[in-house]
């Protein structure tokens, strides 16, 4: 037997990034809904690797089928489609923030109404939704999962009006933090974003059929036509006519404001092929790396990326700064989960399970890394290491965006903020001897608002949410006063496995 | 490739039987309570072999386990009881009557309260459980399951009583049907059987803990001793105190009436060993037949039991006549599920899988097989002519029990009335033919009740529940007068696999 | 969790009896050969449930699908069926002797000769097994199994012989111990026993097709007629001609010479209604009780079997002391693997997951229990334990067959003589004692002989195999001389899962 | 239910690649010898993604794993890892060439010999494999699978040699075609490469013991030192001494020649980051694209890689010809297997399950495509369009190897000569127009070379194998010539699954 049994994660990079939580897709009065939803889903599947599921509704029934895994593990079944007949389809993908990874919180959730069924998924977080909880259960409701887009779920089975699109509109109005929703009942699907428009949602159109998805690559590969994004603060109802037609009709319950986009999709999050409001990431990152170059630029013999995130960056910079691009770091594509580790010390090797130096444009020479972004520090720490043992000269590491210092609350999962590197170490310089370069530099935030919006930060109004930068909260977090008191609720919920 | 498909189920014979829904367990303050629930629920198997579960409290959360298949398929396994930690258990084993076999249905259900969690097994069928849930609906609950089950739960919630019996009583005031129920809070056991007691519930104690069962042989199993039956109308409480003791109180909230005890428990559905409402139920049926060699006596070489049913009747029947015992027909204790039918024509296979027949005991004898009951009398037309093609000289069948003519709507599954034998054909003469049988008598009801209790039934004021052999229904059926209306509704639920 | 761990077989009464090794079955030209096949082995489930196997062949290719498990298990699979195409099968029920229970080991086994494929099944064992396998090895052969039956498959290999059956024919000329052993090739099915015919096989048609199986119950279930037994040392050949007919040749290469089957086919082994070698089981086990009751009489008040062995020999013992017959012991038909057991002592647990006392029946009693056997004598311990608890004034135990003193090699699992009740202690009375019975019998062996066939044991030439009783071996037993060194060969095969 | 089920592999794009078809990894006297196996093969897992094995050695017994996936879905469980203990291990990854994917043909293969066992993990073709495959069986051995390693372990089964070593020998003194191939033994680990060294082996070390891979990339997971290759023709011999120490004797049973590298090896199989016979691969690739981009220089605005395989060759054409390198098509990570098609034609969605278009980087662009290889064209076509319809002004087309004309029968899976591109069209201009690029061009055969090692192809003893371009096949290819006869004798192989 290997005499120690320390397992070492595979993802062991992704554990110091930052994740989103969720993806979501819909599609209303396509004979192929369902396969589609799977398609569109296999597109956002970067936005949630734990879950995905699928509900349709066939004119009669809804049907569902949700799933611990990648889309890929069981959508691709014929089988698995086969139970998910009808015209109509919404899906998701979910990665959980908390530890409760049960199949009871696979979205989307359903509920049975008197008007008949209807259908949710969501992508965002509620920052009240413990505090709504609360009150729903002191009133009689039983909750099955321990997401808050059950108590989105309620409140629209809770609510005194009759029809389903003024139902989710009065939940919603109960609702503080960001979501992107999208709702599916037996003629109509509904979408909305919250009002600031943290979390992005997309809608388009296949053959004439309403879509909406949380990024446009997931139109792309169905090649469906983008139309435009849901704005902040709307809901879009689509119907389906007794004739196949749909009739749309937007509206704005909360009225109108300036959209408050949250920064990391553009960092880190969405696809670089995707256009997120208007934008297309992949060219907002490259010139992140662009403005970095300028403000950072150094005397070097190579740009080497941090695959993947780091990689439209690098180039950037390479271009920038004429300093020759290379592939300094290979990534192993077939990641599995853990891996025993061997007893003896073997430096690193966490990291080399996914990575590995190419050492021959990295021996002698002075590397520059270029990341998308650092949470904690701990892996950067492992890669500079492994760049040294391939016999790099210097190592210099640039950073495509502005030192975290918060907490988020609006669906990404960040560490406890005194774990943050920024919150380590008081001055870059100690930042820079923790992860061991020769120098490191972060990208400033007027840099990273050039590199997306072509404008500085407008400090009186910003044109983004960055508050894991700045402590600029856009809503209020009524759950985290109450947290206490929430916590202590939390503990009878019953713990079940899948 | 085969060149027919068509399938043979093993438990074919079974098909033809009558189906006892639920088996419920539950323990209070013990340290080894879900190892001892799994062993309870394992004696408990006759009554439900779709599903199992098990429900923990650990003095902080609840736990559950509940998945499809056999106890022992799962709770078995060291690594699913270690999932179940803490000192009350409560278990549920399942026979599912409809066909949604889904893990959603399986019980014990759990709702979390403000006042803390509570979870609830449940033995019998709730005769206004659509309407209720019709109504729960219409204000707002969200239900996940078919289950009338969950709708208890939901009175539960909704009751405006704090504390969990009250509110326990609360909701079973506006149940109608046959229910035989043990609820599970933080601190409490509660355990009721309807106004009727139409399904049995037991109270036993191990190492001064209580126990609440369906049956007696599950405190047998785990050297539990026997305190007593739980009245027709109780209501037990039983309460863990700081101190480690126990104290149990009870309480009729509807008054006390005489029970009426589903007669089947007695013909069909108790274990041979277990001991109902004081009657060894071994003993009533061998006095079933005892009562039929009586009431029709006949000249024959040999007594042969339909197994395993017919055995305990088949003794009795043997020692009234003096015509000897023997095993004429074996059974196949291998039963898997279903098995493919080789194309050509070979008559009773079905049958055959489960049961052959022992041709030296049969082969030019006078047969008198003695079976526990008839529903659609399918199966006893394979046996007879599997019999005769044994060789038998004459076969002629005696049922320990009444014609079956009527629906059970208390939690026994029934094929609709017109596909009853006794309700197919006219005479006995007609249903002989049908069955090929030489002769054939079904024991009447005053004999059926003289066997189990020493008295004829009075028919002003039954001992039993009978309605399934006389058409007497001991409690209203509202569901049944608002089908239709119910059925629409169910249209819209969510189907879901597992 | 549970506070201790200790796990409970639920098959506890088992590990106490005898197990056989092998069921097999094999059918030529017929077009539902597979499906015929898996019923026959489903019939045969009791000589083997650890796995199943079954080879196909289509004209073209041999097929193979072989599990762990049940027959029904696998085999009742449509898709499992559709992937065993062919007019002819060839099917093995199994329960491993050793240790070694791996997929590798599940028959039937599979060689392809220059001359085309072959596929074995066999039941018994080859007492040169090892030392063939020694030779073998240092030859050149590589073994992928630890069954003797590969042995056989490399000998048919290696055999110098162009045609198939004289290939075989020379391979179990090599062969010394107990088989009955089917073979099929691309147009033969190939049936042999060894001389002294210790195993059992018969020979059945369906259809005008041949079939071979282990018992007569495999020939019911499909209906199909029996044609006579192989008779010991007898190779029948039956070969698929163009035209669909089927031509089948007898020799007995050895000369023919009396049968010596094993009694404990009779005893325990086969199915009650099958008829092995001309007699029926269940009635030779009758016969068993009645010689019992007539060499060992009592005054009792009930005789109780011991489930499900002794019900036949119960019955006989009832009928011939006129005490009448009771199930005062039930049987749990649902018997998964293994249970936690609780912390707390709970005597005879482990029996009672089986098996549990029908109180009524037994209490304030005098009970004559009747076992088919007795091994160690640990399970009728705690049964007479059971009994006893439940109430009995006396318990007499009578065992249908005589003392076991001897290991078998011919196929059946026995532990080490030590360990068998008979060795452990010197007198009846102290087998009595420690068993805590009244009183103790063990039937004679010239009774035993006497009720299978009528007559006392012939000394001079015993009518059948009865080494655990006499030890008196039929066959020279080569390996045993040989153990030492072929064990060493031993460690170092290759152990691998399924 | 979707109305078409065409079925959409996300692997569409290897699926006109060519596969290798495995990596192997050995190492003797290591404490973690299990453990280190299976980081090694996670590193190698693009060698072969079918299915991996591992047999340890615990000085007593041999144990092996062998699973169907990858090395990541088994191999990071510590329960299977504890099921491999010992200090030498030889693992095995797999891609399969033919269809029979089953868990007989994962290695490595293992046979018990009278001195012991032997287990082989064999990378390569034995082109004469058939042919003694039959040889074999004519004269009595069993095969159990179709692969032509298990015919090495018969010869060395065979061999009348008595040592281990020699016995080895003996056996690859017969074979032809290629093969690197590493056997354990109980105290060895023997390694060797066929006489031309057409599939590379690397001989590393770590903590002093030695390690047999087939790539460095194997040894820089683990932290293992390089020591040199396995010469072409060679055979080392690693013996574990009784006190730890390890003795390494090398010899050249057929005498020594020149190496004949498979030149695919530097084109696509071997991971960037290795060095492959004194040669990075990543710096090879790049400088094929450089010697590309001067053999074929254009006018463009974007170099754009065909991920991942062009990124290196693309790197080094951007450099060369100072078009910007842009990733102008982007990767999805998460690839399952296949998707149900919906009905309506969507234009290459196959291709976009793995790649997208990243439009901002292509739309009015003249667009330069590097790709490294192009097999049957079917591919490219898909990717062209997708660039086409992402609004690229011109698609330009440059390949960083030759065209491919001719089949491998040396471990590489090739379709038959006629699908392959480069037969199907006469001119590169009809090629051109059936990809349908504006240009398209291929790296000529001394571009090549002189990429990999400096200098032009030695046409009079070509420095590597490259037959699949020139049609100069390195060895015999006795097969070939049989294979009529030896396909027959195929037909009767028994097909199991895993």
């Amino acid at each position: 037997m290997p005499s120690k049994t320390t397992s070492i994660n595979t993802f062991c990079l992704d554990e110091d990034n930052l994740h989103e939580e969720c993806g979501v897709f819909g599609i209303l009065g396509h004979d192929d809904a369902s396969a589609l939803t799977a398609l569109g889903l296999h597109a956002l599947q970067h936005r949630g690797q734990e879950s995905a599921g699928i509900v349709s509704f066939d004119k009669t029934q809804f049907h569902s089928e949700r799933h611990m895994g990648l889309v890929g593990d069981h959508f691709t079944n014929p089988e698995t489609l086969a139970k998910l007949p009808g015209t109509s389809a919404l899906g998701h993908v979910r990665y959980s923030t908390t530890g409760d990874t049960v199949l009871r919180n696979v979205q989307p959730l359903f509920a049975e109404l008197t008007v008949g069924g209807i259908a949710i998924a969501h992508n965002g977080n509620i920052t009240n939704g413990l505090t709504l909880r609360e009150e729903l259960i002191a009133n009689g409701a039983i909750c099955q999962s321990t997401s808050d887009t059950e108590v989105v779920l309620h409140l629209i089975a809770r609510s005194k009006q009759e029809k389903a699109p003024r139902r989710f509109v009065d939940a919603i109005t109960q609702l503080e933090g960001a979501y992107s929703m999208v709702a599916m009942t037996r003629s109509k699907l509904i979408a909305t974003r919250d009002k600031n428009g943290i979390r992005p949602l997309v809608y388009g159109e296949l053959d004439g059929k309403p879509i909406f998805a949380s990024e446009t690559c997931a139109l792309d590969i169905i090649g469906a036509k983008f139309v435009r994004d849901v704005k902040n603060g709307e809901v879009i109802v689509c119907e389906l006519q007794a004739d196949g037609s749909i009739i749309v009709t937007s509206s704005f319950p909360f009225g109108k404001k300036d959209e408050r986009l949250c920064l990391f999709e553009y960092v880190y999050f969405a696809r670089p092929d995707s256009v997120v409001s208007g934008r297309s990431v992949y060219t907002a990152r490259k010139r992140m790396g662009i403005n970095l170059a300028k403000q950072a630029p150094l005397e070097a013999d190579v740009i080497v990326p941090v695959p993947d995130g780091g990689t439209p960056a690098a180039i950037g910079f390479s271009q920038a700064s004429g300093i020759p691009f290379e592939y300094g770091i290979i990534r192993n594509h077939y990641v599995g989960r853990t891996f025993i580790e061997p007893s003896q010390q073997i430096r690193a090797l966490g990291v080399k399970l996914k990575l590995s130096a190419n050492r021959e444009q990295i021996e002698g020479k002075r590397v520059v890394l270029i990341d998308d972004s650092i949470v904690r520090g701990t892996t950067s720490l492992k890669i500079v290491q492994m760049v040294r043992d391939a016999g790099a000269k210097e190592v210099h590491l640039r950073v495509a965006c502005p030192m975290i210092k918060f907490s988020d609350y609006y669906g990404i999962d960040t560490p406890d903020p005194e774990k943050l590197l920024a919150n380590q170490y008081k001055t870059l310089d100690e930042m820079r001897q923790y992860i061991g370069v020769d120098s490191l530099e972060f990208l400033l935030i007027d840099g990273l608002y050039d590199a997306i919006c072509g404008h500085k930060r407008n400090n009186d109004k910003p044109q983004f949410t960055d508050h894991y930068f700045t402590g600029d909260y856009p809503t209020p977090l009524e759950d985290l006063k109450n947290l206490d008191k929430s916590k202590h609720n939390k503990t009878s919920l019953l713990k079940e496995a899948g």
